[in-house]
């Protein structure tokens, strides 16, 4: 197993500033263009982790990426909870006046509509935050900002010219670390589990599942319906559960098998910092 | 009230096909830059209705649409699913091999993704499908192709070169139709009502909730959770109920209300057809 992190974006982007927060400063990131890419790095042993953004508390959950976890065969290691914070880089000693463009992903220059339609700006939308600011640097771009983190800034030496110009200031973004099975060993006291699971068509068969997990004392953090593939409008469920107990989470799991199908347990691990 | 409905996109586009299904071929639609465009002028009275996706049987919840929605303070009135086929289109004659360029908008390009890679094109991300397809015609556009649907097709004069280029057969999407209350009568015999409501943080607090609904015989279509704005990562929940009877609805409603907080019906309407 090889040890370096396998992250969507590249230096300096929230995926690489979270693989630094879970795995220590001196990781080395493996940076991919799609969240497949990563998946893929994982599974054929090429990177010995993958982290990948799962859900944002504006635009919820990230639902291709549970499908891209499933079919990979891949474990939820960890995770991760990251503040986005969106700021307005450029060279140093660029004023305000001078920016006639800015680029970003799309889903940063989203965030940042409020505060960016008060300019008379050319908005560009590029692949990722980071390699907006590391393009600024490397081409010597006068008159062009992007929008991107705090490490970005740091990274290729551009100068924060506003800070937070997201509009909403809870806006954070939950990561999964994903190894092989083989390589994800049982945590030592896991306290959150990830599953997914069908109910039968029945009324009031969620319900039941729910009772039952209740029953063991468990908190239901986060409950998903997912269309299913290949059945539209048929829903399974995606759901995290925290508890003290391991134990807990066997006995949950033993009280819902005859109410479900195909219950799969992604990941036992600990519920992770937010920074 | 006028009589326009205010749709996200341009005339062709998947919205322009979900409105002429709803409310008829010869309806005017009006199109709108953005979904919160759609639901300000529904607000505003200068459309009588707006139409705006909701879900897709691929990517799932559009979650902050349910927010615009929430704040604007309008009704569900209504609902249509569609069949998403993505087409590749090209001035008439044009053979594949002339093609250089793909326009598209960035959902539609990763649809067919697939179909795309197989082929040396420059894949250029634009508003909307339709108007991907307007600008070939507008510009006599040679070595250039849009992917959108046969309406676009149709409307823009440009031929379906290949057919189905979309990977994921099932691919459907889901459009609510929305009004302002007072433009929102009951509908005759509603047999949905979609509903969205927070719980306690006891554990157990949304079995009990599930339990009342299944025991008025009730079928929940659609379960999702939410991260609520101001609280991050405490959820909030959106529900869609099938019923035969409405006065069960009425009597669910009434046994969850001392379980849940907030409780808002968004809309008691008739389930939509598949087109």
């Amino acid at each position: 197993m090889t040890s370096s992190v396998a992250i969507q974006g590249f230096a300096g982007s929230f995926h690489d500033v979270a693989a630094r927060h879970y795995f220590g400063p001196a990781t080395a990131t493996a940076p991919c263009a799609t969240f497949g890419e990563v998946v893929r790095r994982v599974a054929d042993g090429t990177a010995g982790h993958g982290l990948m953004a799962i859900e944002n508390s504006i635009a919820g959950s990230i639902l291709p990426n549970y499908t891209l976890l499933r079919n990979a065969g891949l474990r939820v290691a960890g995770e991760v909870y990251l503040h986005i914070r969106q700021h307005l880089l450029v060279l140093p000693g660029q004023p305000l006046a001078a920016i006639r463009e800015v680029h970003s992903h799309p889903m940063a220059l989203l965030q940042c509509a409020d505060f960016l339609g008060q300019h008379p700006w050319r908005l560009v939308e590029t692949e990722d935050t980071a390699l907006s600011a590391r393009r600024i640097r490397e081409g010597q771009l006068t008159g062009v900002a992007a929008v991107a983190g705090a490490r970005a800034a740091e990274l290729y030496d551009l100068e924060i010219l506003t800070p937070d110009i997201h509009a909403e200031p809870k806006n954070y973004t939950r990561f999964l670390v994903l190894a092989r099975p083989a390589d994800t060993p049982e945590a030592a006291r896991p306290d959150k589990a990830s599953l997914c699971f069908h109910t039968a068509h029945a009324q009031g068969s969620l319900a039941r599942v729910l009772v039952c997990i209740a029953e063991q004392g468990i908190n239901l953090s986060k409950l998903q319906s997912c269309p299913q593939p290949g059945s539209t409008w048929h829903y399974s469920f995606h759901a995290d559960l925290e508890f003290d107990d391991p134990a807990r989470l066997d006995a949950a799991l033993r009280a819902i098998e005859p109410l479900t199908e195909n219950v799969q347990v992604l990941g036992r691990y600990r519920r992770g910092a937010t920074h």
